[in-house]
């Protein structure tokens, strides 16, 4: 038993408080169903972090699909990853025939600034939100691998052009170094264009168990771990180990090595993410990702281009959309599909989503996905 | 393949503001894991509707089960037992072979009056939140029925006598009608004492594969589907076909009929949505309930008790905890461990729990279970 991608959907990503929450996401439901062109599935996961109560029921309802089982998922940022994870694990257990994965967000309505502390949580109370756990994470990797302040800089210029040529990126300017660096700083040595904003957004896909034709795509693996506790005397700064440990439980069920992706849509919230990411799943040394990327790597036209799309960072980060989001991409890429941003021959495609990281814990939940060209 | 409860756990129910929700949760968990004798489980499904960033994740890494898989789902009233019956199909499955289903809420340390109305809800916008449209229920009901305000006041009364009798129920006093009827207009004709109050507090069950001992009660069947579009038109009331439907559904793969039950613990976070429910499980006939409430038949000691534990009116209606916490009552129920509050030779008990209902929907999720003593 495998599981096919029958077709995907976006929204626009963006700043969009004249649309409602469900608004978005039927424009994403409609395109997967068209896309998928079935008009009935079996049952709905639906990650969303913030989503009001019934915006999964009211986001279904509108495109026909009351009724069914609707289970809604939060997972942190890997919220809409958990989603499409459930719904794979419910195809390959033969539970349903056609699952539909939906993430939705909208945080412009819900934030005017950075996203809330929560008060209940200790470790935040102290200050210690997300800019400020990622920003000791960059700066123990450029004490530990000697990286410099241009070297995470270079992540969020590469994803602006990628961004740049995606019509429903949120942020379609291309960025030069001196504009990173320069612009404000958040949380030292993390800069304003160094963190992805706040987005509106919804993304949708329909899951299958057959393969119906050559624009299918096979899910081969899914994973899903929650992190430990995070071991402060690591080499490994936060995030890492969950990662690494979540990817090697998806290589082995889909039979590759990291070497085998062609291109990957990971977990850029901020440009220390991503250097950390392609690490921790493989496809760079430990310590290799700045040269990597400042060899032209993994831009588009590189050897594995990472976050084509333009990545949380320019496409923007609709927390509980953005692993759907990260599948569409994918899944436009192994179809041929992708217009400007298309990578040559992309056969195989990594999906990584870490989420949240509270309380000491190295990450809250990590997803990563492994896709195949049908 | 079926599934077996080997354990269940509660923390105690009411204002609890000296306790974080993760606090409330380790209460449940311990408990939980002790009576089933077991130190590890394979992955959580977490059930909370206003749950922090997190809360899963740290509520299971205080009892050592950091880093497995961790699903936190919400489905409104019902996310407790939508995150029961995940955990049940993951074990139907194979997928996984122990399973928490844990559910959490605080809501005393987020709401200071009545669950605040969603923004982006435009029938809430109205006015409509949820005790009006029970209250429009309750009028509908009374109008088909010749039902009267004592009839609904009768089921609180009826609860309230069996929550004083629950040590870790959050109201623990035996009401009369007179006080019923005579304490604050909420929304005509529902009083104060109809209706569930804000409640914080925990609930967890270990679920597993195989029957271990007697003590171990088997999960037969769990069936979750959502509300289709509200009917205006229908002789039954808001909620009543999706409850009657899913009921369906759960008794056809348990293989009984209502007449089967002994012993209910259904969802009564308003007076009126007992009667309606236990009219549309098939217990009663339509418009039966009030009668039956009279006769002593859903009482202790009567033909079919409903609530047991004192419902969500007086055990006390933690959202995302309420499902979970139905399920450990009907377990205490079935082991013959229920002290002042057993039910004679219970041997097959029901589960309900119906969510949420905006937006047209009638209701956003329904889950019915079917548990046997072992």
């Amino acid at each position: 038993m495998s599981a096919w991608i029958w077709g995907v959907g976006t929204s626009n990503f963006g700043r969009q408080t004249d649309k409602l929450p469900a608004e978005l996401a039927w424009e994403a439901l409609q395109e997967a169903l068209a896309d998928a062109d079935v008009a009935h599935v079996d049952a709905a996961f639906v990650g969303t972090v913030f989503g009001s109560l019934g915006v999964a029921q009211r986001a279904l309802l509108g495109v026909g699909l009351a009724g069914i089982p609707i289970v809604t998922v939060e997972n942190a940022c890997a919220s809409g990853s958990t989603a499409l994870h459930e719904a794979h694990q419910a195809i390959l257990s033969g539970r349903y025939e056609r699952v539909i994965a939906l993430g939705v967000e909208h945080l412009t309505s819900l934030f005017a600034g950075p996203i809330a502390s929560d008060p209940t949580d200790r470790e935040q109370a102290t200050g210690l939100l997300f800019p400020g756990i990622y920003a000791m994470s960059a700066s123990r990797y450029m004490y530990e691998h000697d990286a410099t302040a241009e070297d995470l800089a270079a992540v969020a210029v590469k994803n602006s052009r990628h961004g740049a040529l995606n019509p429903r990126a949120q942020r379609r300017r291309a960025l030069s170094v001196e504009e990173v660096l320069g612009s404000r700083m958040i949380a030292e040595p993390l800069t304003l264009f160094q963190c992805a904003g706040l987005s509106d957004a919804a993304a949708a896909a329909v899951l299958g168990p057959t393969r119906r034709g050559s624009r299918d795509v096979a899910l081969r693996a899914s994973a899903l771990r929650s992190g430990t506790s995070w071991d402060h005397t690591s080499r490994h700064v936060w995030g890492y180990d969950v990662v690494r440990d979540t990817a090697r439980d998806a290589y082995d069920a889909a039979g590759i090595e990291p070497s085998d992706a062609d291109v990957l849509e990971v977990h850029d919230a901020f440009t220390i993410g991503e250097l950390v990411t392609v690490e921790a799943l493989g496809v760079d040394a430990e310590g290799a990702a700045p040269a990597a990327v400042a060899a032209g790597e993994h831009s588009l036209g590189g050897k594995t281009p990472v976050n084509p799309s333009g990545g949380l960072l320019s496409r923007g980060h609709p927390l509980g959309a953005t692993g759907v989001a990260q599948l569409a991409e994918l899944v436009w890429q192994l179809r041929g599909e992708a217009d400007q941003r298309q990578v040559a021959d992309a056969r195989i495609g990594l999906l990584e989503t870490m989420g949240g990281g509270t309380a000491g814990l190295d990450g809250n939940a990590c997803v990563v996905a492994v896709l195949q060209a049908g």
